[in-house]
């Protein structure tokens, strides 16, 4: 389903404004490394969190602000990760209370999040110093710094804003996020901050979270490598007036089709800006037989780098995605496997019923040579599919993740 | 253990002839193609296979032969790996009957082996044309020719023979290799032929092997993707004279040290040519709570991008270690993990429980520039250890894969 785009956005939504500011933890003065987003009211608020059993110090900062289901505001500084530093704890703490005390609100209420360098102390005074200027600087036009001051490698801010009913009521969601970048000298993160209006249910925006989650975020990857601060979280003022949305009937499925779009526009903004991509790879899975068979194969396609490379190359190497499928530990059955590739440029047949087909070379570069690339996977087997989002491996993510300290 | 290398590889041990020649499958005249390895009798014989579930028609037939663990030759073509290809079984049989017929032996004591192109027809008939040759060339110096027979983009041949004492009398173990190779238009396939000449049965033949596969050969990593068409094999034709080996006594931990270092040998080769590799990367995990745990921190480190290209770029970057450890749902405790590099120029530690530590940047640029390098793991949770053996990502790996039809 399309949803109606507006201007913004994690202000768009009723009661949010947002800043961003360098405030030096980053030694380039023009890189904003301080966002702040702050609700007027009290939210709904819930996240999801980085699988890694190495979390950051500011992972488990947040699960506790969270315990309650609510939250005011989110503060996520760039440039360095507070994972494996010493003092994470107690650092992730004292920017939490001290952005708190400038804002009068309780440190309960502030989510934070960092994002950098791993194993280094992160320097708190100098946030504490910025809180001033940053909590100032807080508007409805502030969320454009705090999409930027959230980036690390990222080469373009990625936002959104939508407009829908709920229940009859215009709701909207806004959303930016960040990865996955590269930070001398460490690893990059996903990050994703979302606000609403909607009237919701703490638990029931946590379940609308994770489902979306499941289904977007979850199924992108850019190297395979899950960092250590990943979070995505969302905030619900509340201020759009729809009657409360506190189980599962017509209004959630609403609300969760517009969250699941602004999710999935993020995932494959984040998946499309993958360190030295070149292009966005969707691989389409359908006719399987469950809906995790689907997502399995799917997400084991986009994450091989042979696969990956080939389709930097523009070759429709098919092979490659059918040995994918078969290390996926995924069910199916080999040879009932069709596969075309697709793009703005058309589309072309490479395998049925899992044996190569003779096609037109010259064609498949065509299309393969397009920003936005697709792999349709089609198996007969069932009624389930999944889409997996990810990016080609070129020798930029080589020299940007190999070169950057020589 | 150490053990007393000799010249040659799967001819060293008694028993064994080999040959290798340009038949045709590929279109370079100067590059072997078709390998052909013959015991003087029968021998026990023992295969792993690839655990791809989208697996070479060779593989299937490989089965077939081994059902009665009892086999004399091996043949293999490189050029076309017989995979998702037209009439695969029929082709992979066919060259199966037809090597046995040229040999005058039964076409069910005949191992079949392909590596190359997937999705193509393999055209058997300049194999059946070549079996003239191939068969009259045999020798005890062809080994050396298998070898290259068998390699795609491999840049060098991998072979070992080595000596040893299995209940008091001289025993012989070689063994050829090949991978991780690229082959137009798909992907790389590990293949290892074993022979000794001691005397084992079947069973505890085919144990061996799979107590060292699980410990060598599943330990590498060039670029995470299983192909269609692995395989290491061993045949033992039992003339060294040594009391059969039927039970898991002192004599098979003997022989099984000796598989084992073959194997490693071999396995370590395979990873240190991966494709583009510029260095040999080892990850020695110890004291964890069980193997098992070891092995899947060891192979998520070597196997994760980011550690990768950081290595090639002989970059420190410990964090990319812990956090590749966080992600292999193997159990730690973060808190708990010392780090080091080494190499032949030395050792430097980087991480001491879970913290960063300052160190030597130019030192550690020095250990990590030579061509082996190891990240030495210490958990300290118990006695448990495991090594995993992998290689850079480099510029090369990129062009390798991504350029090679342009």
């Amino acid at each position: 389903m399309e949803y109606k785009k507006t201007a913004g956005n994690v202000c768009a939504p009723k009661g949010f404004t947002a800043a961003g500011v360098h405030c030096g933890i980053r030694k380039n003065r023009n890189k904003l490394d301080l966002a702040l987003i702050l609700a007027e009211c009290d939210c709904s608020a819930a996240a999801v969190y980085t699988t890694n059993r190495v979390k950051a110090a500011p992972i488990y900062v947040t699960m506790e602000t969270l315990e309650n289901g609510c939250a005011r505001a989110i503060i996520c500084n760039s440039g360095n990760a507070n994972a494996c530093a010493p003092n994470g704890l107690e650092n992730a703490r004292r920017m939490r209370e001290a952005a708190a005390k400038a804002l009068g609100i309780p440190g309960g209420d502030v989510i934070v999040s960092s994002t950098g360098v791993i194993g280094t102390e992160l320097n708190v005074s100098v946030i504490e110093s910025a809180l001033p200027a940053i909590c100032g600087g807080l508007s409805k036009n502030g969320g454009n710094d705090a999409a930027y001051a959230i980036m690390t490698t990222d080469t373009v801010h990625k936002e959104i804003a939508i407009e829908l009913e709920v229940g009859g009521v215009p709701v909207k969601i806004g959303g930016i996020a960040k990865g996955s970048g590269m930070i001398h000298p460490n690893m990059g993160t996903m990050l994703a901050f979302i606000t609403t209006d909607a009237a919701i249910t703490p638990d029931i925006l946590h379940e609308a979270l994770s489902e979306c989650t499941r289904k977007t975020f979850n199924r992108i990857s850019v190297d395979g490598d899950t960092s250590t601060n990943d979070m995505a979280c969302v905030l619900a003022s509340g201020l759009a007036g729809n009657a409360l949305i506190e189980w599962k009937d017509d209004t959630y499925l609403e609300f969760l089709g517009g969250l699941k779009y602004v999710c999935e526009h993020l995932a494959k903004s984040i998946a499309a800006d993958g360190e030295g991509a070149s292009r966005l790879i969707a691989c389409e899975v359908t006719g399987a037989r469950s809906e995790e068979a689907a997502e399995r194969l799917a997400k084991a396609v986009i994450s091989s780098s042979l696969v990956k490379t080939a389709l930097f190359g523009a070759d429709a190497n098919w092979g490659r995605v059918i040995c994918a499928m078969g290390y996926s530990k995924a069910p199916f059955r080999p040879e009932f496997v069709d596969m075309a590739f697709s793009s703005s440029k058309g589309r072309i047949q490479v395998c049925r019923d899992g044996a190569g087909l003779v096609f037109d070379e010259a064609l498949a570069k065509e299309i393969l040579s397009e920003k936005e690339i697709a792999i349709n996977v089609a198996l007969s087997e069932g009624d389930a599919h999944a889409t997996a989002w990810g990016c080609d491996l070129t020798y930029d993510y080589v020299r940007i993740n190999g070169d950057y300290r020589t």
